[in-house]
Protein backbone atom coordinates (compact mmCIF):
# COMPACT_ATOMS: atom_id res chain seq x y z
CA UNK A 1 0.00 0.00 0.00
CA UNK A 2 0.47 3.51 -0.85
CA UNK A 3 0.36 6.58 1.59
CA UNK A 4 0.27 9.88 0.24
CA UNK A 5 0.26 12.59 2.66
CA UNK A 6 0.43 16.46 1.86
CA UNK A 7 0.28 19.56 3.98
CA UNK A 8 -0.32 23.45 3.29
CA UNK A 9 0.55 26.44 5.19
CA UNK A 10 -1.91 29.17 3.34
CA UNK A 11 -1.77 32.35 3.22
CA UNK A 12 -2.23 34.84 6.21
CA UNK A 13 -5.19 36.65 4.35
CA UNK A 14 -7.02 33.16 3.51
CA UNK A 15 -10.71 32.94 4.90
CA UNK A 16 -12.40 30.43 7.27
CA UNK A 17 -14.55 30.22 3.77
CA UNK A 18 -12.22 29.47 1.64
CA UNK A 19 -10.29 26.72 3.46
CA UNK A 20 -13.97 25.18 3.89
CA UNK A 21 -14.40 25.64 0.20
CA UNK A 22 -11.54 24.05 -0.11
CA UNK A 23 -12.34 21.14 1.47
CA UNK A 24 -15.60 20.42 -0.31
CA UNK A 25 -13.83 20.87 -3.48
CA UNK A 26 -11.55 18.02 -1.91
CA UNK A 27 -14.36 15.95 -0.97
CA UNK A 28 -16.59 16.04 -4.25
CA UNK A 29 -13.47 14.93 -6.62
CA UNK A 30 -12.53 11.61 -4.36
CA UNK A 31 -15.94 9.72 -6.25
CA UNK A 32 -14.26 10.88 -9.38
CA UNK A 33 -10.97 9.29 -9.16
CA UNK A 34 -10.62 5.74 -9.24
CA UNK A 35 -8.13 4.08 -6.92
CA UNK A 36 -8.59 5.68 -4.06
CA UNK A 37 -8.83 3.36 -1.07
CA UNK A 38 -8.95 6.12 1.32
CA UNK A 39 -9.45 9.39 1.60
CA UNK A 40 -8.85 12.08 4.67
CA UNK A 41 -8.15 15.45 4.95
CA UNK A 42 -9.21 18.75 7.14
CA UNK A 43 -7.67 21.94 8.62
CA UNK A 44 -5.09 21.91 11.73
CA UNK A 45 -7.10 21.48 14.92
CA UNK A 46 -4.93 24.18 16.58
CA UNK A 47 -2.97 21.58 19.21
CA UNK A 48 0.27 22.63 18.85
CA UNK A 49 2.15 25.74 17.54
CA UNK A 50 4.35 26.20 14.26
CA UNK A 51 1.99 23.75 12.54
CA UNK A 52 0.67 23.66 8.79
CA UNK A 53 -2.93 24.89 7.76
CA UNK A 54 -4.49 21.75 6.49
CA UNK A 55 -3.43 17.96 5.65
CA UNK A 56 -4.55 15.18 3.46
CA UNK A 57 -3.92 11.69 3.35
CA UNK A 58 -4.79 9.04 0.55
CA UNK A 59 -4.19 5.15 0.15
CA UNK A 60 -3.42 3.58 -3.00
CA UNK A 61 -2.60 -0.07 -3.67
CA UNK A 62 0.12 0.49 -6.01
CA UNK A 63 2.27 3.45 -6.82
CA UNK A 64 0.56 3.15 -10.17
CA UNK A 65 -2.96 4.32 -9.06
CA UNK A 66 -1.07 7.02 -6.92
CA UNK A 67 0.00 8.34 -9.98
CA UNK A 68 -3.33 7.80 -11.78
CA UNK A 69 -5.23 9.88 -8.78
CA UNK A 70 -1.61 12.68 -9.09
CA UNK A 71 -2.23 12.86 -13.04
CA UNK A 72 -6.27 12.66 -12.97
CA UNK A 73 -7.77 15.98 -14.16
CA UNK A 74 -10.28 16.37 -12.22
CA UNK A 75 -7.52 16.59 -9.31
CA UNK A 76 -5.63 18.81 -11.63
CA UNK A 77 -8.38 20.90 -11.96
CA UNK A 78 -8.65 21.33 -8.03
CA UNK A 79 -4.95 22.17 -7.45
CA UNK A 80 -5.06 24.60 -10.58
CA UNK A 81 -8.27 25.81 -8.69
CA UNK A 82 -7.04 26.10 -5.04
CA UNK A 83 -2.99 26.96 -5.08
CA UNK A 84 -2.76 29.92 -5.77
CA UNK A 85 -5.11 31.67 -4.11
CA UNK A 86 -4.53 29.67 -1.08
CA UNK A 87 -1.22 28.12 -0.80
CA UNK A 88 2.13 29.66 0.61
CA UNK A 89 4.15 26.50 1.16
CA UNK A 90 3.18 22.37 0.50
CA UNK A 91 5.27 19.38 2.02
CA UNK A 92 4.31 15.86 0.56
CA UNK A 93 5.80 12.68 1.17
CA UNK A 94 4.43 9.22 -0.25
CA UNK A 95 5.35 5.72 1.45
CA UNK A 96 4.75 2.23 1.89
CA UNK A 97 2.89 1.05 4.54
CA UNK A 98 1.45 -2.36 5.82
CA UNK A 99 -2.50 -3.17 5.15
CA UNK B 1 -11.34 10.30 15.54
CA UNK B 2 -8.03 12.72 15.13
CA UNK B 3 -5.33 11.69 12.70
CA UNK B 4 -1.58 13.37 13.78
CA UNK B 5 0.59 13.61 10.44
CA UNK B 6 4.01 14.91 10.74
CA UNK B 7 6.87 14.91 7.73
CA UNK B 8 10.66 15.23 8.46
CA UNK B 9 13.45 16.50 5.57
CA UNK B 10 16.81 15.11 7.08
CA UNK B 11 20.43 16.65 6.96
CA UNK B 12 22.04 16.05 3.04
CA UNK B 13 24.49 13.87 5.20
CA UNK B 14 21.88 11.40 7.05
CA UNK B 15 22.74 8.10 5.80
CA UNK B 16 19.88 5.06 4.88
CA UNK B 17 21.23 3.36 7.66
CA UNK B 18 20.43 6.42 10.49
CA UNK B 19 16.55 6.56 8.10
CA UNK B 20 16.29 2.62 9.12
CA UNK B 21 17.20 3.07 12.93
CA UNK B 22 14.94 6.06 13.25
CA UNK B 23 12.40 3.83 11.58
CA UNK B 24 13.00 1.10 13.86
CA UNK B 25 12.83 3.61 17.03
CA UNK B 26 9.63 4.94 15.89
CA UNK B 27 8.43 0.90 15.54
CA UNK B 28 9.76 0.01 18.87
CA UNK B 29 8.15 3.29 20.65
CA UNK B 30 4.77 2.28 19.33
CA UNK B 31 3.61 -0.39 21.57
CA UNK B 32 4.87 1.49 24.77
CA UNK B 33 2.59 4.37 24.50
CA UNK B 34 -1.19 4.43 24.95
CA UNK B 35 -3.89 5.20 22.55
CA UNK B 36 -2.17 4.83 19.54
CA UNK B 37 -5.10 3.33 17.31
CA UNK B 38 -3.26 3.43 14.10
CA UNK B 39 0.51 4.41 13.21
CA UNK B 40 2.46 4.41 10.07
CA UNK B 41 5.27 5.60 8.74
CA UNK B 42 8.34 5.33 6.11
CA UNK B 43 10.74 6.90 3.89
CA UNK B 44 9.67 8.68 0.70
CA UNK B 45 9.72 6.98 -1.83
CA UNK B 46 10.89 9.26 -4.53
CA UNK B 47 7.99 8.98 -6.85
CA UNK B 48 8.03 13.08 -7.01
CA UNK B 49 10.47 15.86 -6.72
CA UNK B 50 11.08 18.29 -4.00
CA UNK B 51 9.18 16.27 -1.39
CA UNK B 52 10.40 15.88 1.75
CA UNK B 53 12.02 12.23 3.18
CA UNK B 54 9.79 10.59 6.11
CA UNK B 55 6.52 10.96 7.12
CA UNK B 56 5.13 9.46 10.17
CA UNK B 57 0.29 9.12 10.70
CA UNK B 58 -0.79 8.15 13.56
CA UNK B 59 -4.53 7.81 14.62
CA UNK B 60 -6.01 8.63 18.31
CA UNK B 61 -9.44 8.55 19.44
CA UNK B 62 -9.58 12.43 20.71
CA UNK B 63 -7.44 15.22 21.03
CA UNK B 64 -6.42 13.85 24.94
CA UNK B 65 -5.25 10.57 23.53
CA UNK B 66 -2.77 12.54 20.45
CA UNK B 67 -1.42 14.83 23.48
CA UNK B 68 -0.68 11.64 25.90
CA UNK B 69 0.84 10.21 22.73
CA UNK B 70 2.71 14.00 22.19
CA UNK B 71 4.16 13.88 25.73
CA UNK B 72 4.83 10.51 26.57
CA UNK B 73 8.21 9.63 27.91
CA UNK B 74 9.22 7.11 25.45
CA UNK B 75 8.18 9.40 22.34
CA UNK B 76 9.99 12.11 23.87
CA UNK B 77 13.10 9.74 24.06
CA UNK B 78 12.70 9.28 20.48
CA UNK B 79 12.59 12.74 19.49
CA UNK B 80 15.79 13.50 21.88
CA UNK B 81 17.60 10.42 20.23
CA UNK B 82 16.90 11.37 15.99
CA UNK B 83 15.90 15.02 15.69
CA UNK B 84 19.43 16.65 16.40
CA UNK B 85 21.33 14.53 14.13
CA UNK B 86 18.72 13.93 11.50
CA UNK B 87 16.12 16.40 10.95
CA UNK B 88 16.28 19.55 8.83
CA UNK B 89 12.93 20.98 8.43
CA UNK B 90 9.96 19.09 10.31
CA UNK B 91 5.85 19.78 9.20
CA UNK B 92 3.07 18.79 11.10
CA UNK B 93 -0.84 18.86 11.46
CA UNK B 94 -3.44 17.49 13.23
CA UNK B 95 -6.56 16.98 11.98
CA UNK B 96 -10.62 15.54 12.46
CA UNK B 97 -11.51 12.60 10.32
CA UNK B 98 -14.12 10.58 10.20
CA UNK B 99 -13.48 6.73 11.78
Amino acid sequence: MIRHVVMFRFHDHVTAEQIAEFGRGLSEMVPQVPGILAYAHGPDIGVNDGNYDYAVTADFASTDDYRIYRDHPVHRAVIERFTGPLVAARSGVQFMFGA
